[in-house]
């Protein structure tokens, strides 16, 4: 498949999803139109996980915690006690999700033994580097949305500054997306655990020590991007329930505001699921989508590839 | 006075500090010299209070308490028992500061009764727009450094990005930051209280609530660099001991570093103060500074004006 060089959106097809974003931004740096944004106020922001990568069958990070988890299970069998933590070392991903977000914080908890922040960037860049999805046996890296790619340029190219705002760990997203995404590491938000500063005799170190500092998402979403931005984002795009409040901060600015949301109904190319799934469930913020007018991305019909292998 | 075009930083004189930066910053941007950083880790982090403006007689945001506190106390009769809150409202500094870090933290928490942020920050907005100083009769950002307004500009000018790492409020900070410091909301990290989403009737708000989300100080520097910047800074400016670990931690990065303190020995046009001072004490950190030979910025000598007013 070709791209189309004079097209920023070239793998979005031609409908009121793609037109509804090339309005926005095009009067958004037009200073004469109603619409126009100045170029300090040009925040974007993005979830992550099902908004700029995929999902299913989890949460990407989750594959790493499991994996991690294995690694030194043969040290720890007490875990075996642990219902979480033995499905980890079972690979029994079912059961993790069942336990919901406090079964994937507790995991991530678990993995702390006063590592250092390089150490544990270390071990996610290794990670990520090889690990394979279970049934694309793709990179993750490679599971990202070819359509989202051309947005975050898009957008870049119009001096606007693109962020991440997502559930999953600040610090397991900043290892590669600069690489995969171009957005840097102090433009990416996410939960994360608490940190301690220790200088030692060969220098100082931060270490990861395992308690809760912040979970960034659902209302955690806009009061991240209040502590670390500051300003309120002018466009929002998400996938599901728990980026609500993000886009109910957003959109609720004065002045011209994009929100939107991906919206999985690729059962073929991609996945298919919102209401019920218990992964990126999007129930409430579907019908908010459509009762305030939102865009409304519908992965089957609006995007010509879904990931960048599609384009070799 | 004139200031010379040719010379970014012309308020500063000729001699080691001055030629320290600009040895550093020009090898940095020379992309065959041994000192070259690529522009993604340009990164520059200040202190605020006594760094890039004067911090005397107290942190300018506890003029700000004081005053807040006044213009509430006669609805809390309960705060005439409050040896600190009774301080406030006397206008007695000098106790408030005996209180240390910890009076300090009880009087901005003391003034929270869930308001909304963007209240707070239009209270910050009146205030810092017409309050002065006692002593010079100046407004409070009329007393920013001049050589360190050039000094950041300079930087910017060469792709470097410029942060404010401050023990002060973020909230407080960001209000006025990118007018005065020409530094952005979203390069300002400081310390904050916890704030809570809330979808109201009309809209949704972030409510502030009275408890510490973070303490961006001493050792809080470097972990707060790590969770809102995600990099380690190459350049770092500071005046107290409170910066230490920040500077320790920027300098033992790998490659070229740059590590200064503004010491503040001119009595006549600021402060004369060092080791011995209860605000922003410079004493461990004046030790390290001479060990390592990092840049010592003797305002005295080294400035040809402290303020932009007395370029006028």
């Amino acid at each position: 498949m070709k791209t189309d060089l004079a097209d920023p959106l070239s793998s979005w097809n031609e409908g009121p999803s793609k037109e509804s974003i090339l309005r926005f931004v095009e009067s958004a740096v037009e200073s004469d139109s109603e619409g126009y944004i100045h170029p300090k106020n040009r925040i974007a922001v993005f979830d992550n996980d099902g908004t700029l990568w995929s999902e299913k069958p989890f949460y990407f990070q989750i594959a790493f915690a499991i994996k991690q988890i294995q690694l030194v299970a043969d040290q720890h069998p007490e875990w075996a006690d642990d219902p979480i933590l033995n499905a980890a070392v079972e690979g029994d991903q079912a059961a993790i999700l069942a336990g919901g977000v406090r079964a994937i914080v507790h995991l991530a908890l678990s993995l702390i033994e006063g590592e250092t922040t390089e150490d544990f960037e270390a071990e996610v860049h290794e990670w990520i580097g090889r690990a394979r999805h279970p049934d694309s046996e793709k990179l993750y890296t490679e599971m990202v949305f070819q359509p989202m790619l051309e947005l975050l340029n898009y957008l870049r190219a119009n001096e606007f500054r693109t962020y991440i705002i997502s559930g999953s760990g600040l610090e397991f997203i900043r290892v590669w997306s600069e690489e995969i995404y171009g957005i840097p590491p102090e433009q990416v938000l996410g939960s994360s655990v608490r940190v301690k500063y220790e200088l030692r005799d060969d220098g100082p170190v931060l270490i990861r020590i395992p308690e809760v500092d912040f979970i960034d998402d659902v209302e955690g979403k806009p009061v991240g991007i209040h502590k670390f931005i500051g300003r309120r984002p002018v466009f929002a795009f998400g996938n599901s329930d728990g980026d609500l409040p993000m886009m109910q901060w957003t959109a609720a600015g004065e002045g011209p505001r994009f929100v939107g949301f991906v919206h999985h109904t690729d059962g073929e190319r991609e996945w298919a699921y919102d209401r019920e799934s218990k992964i990126g469930r999007f129930d409430k913020a579907l019908d908010q989508a459509h009762m305030r007018g939102w865009t409304l991305v519908d992965m089957k019909r609006d995007w010509k590839v879904i990931y960048p292998f599609e384009l070799e």
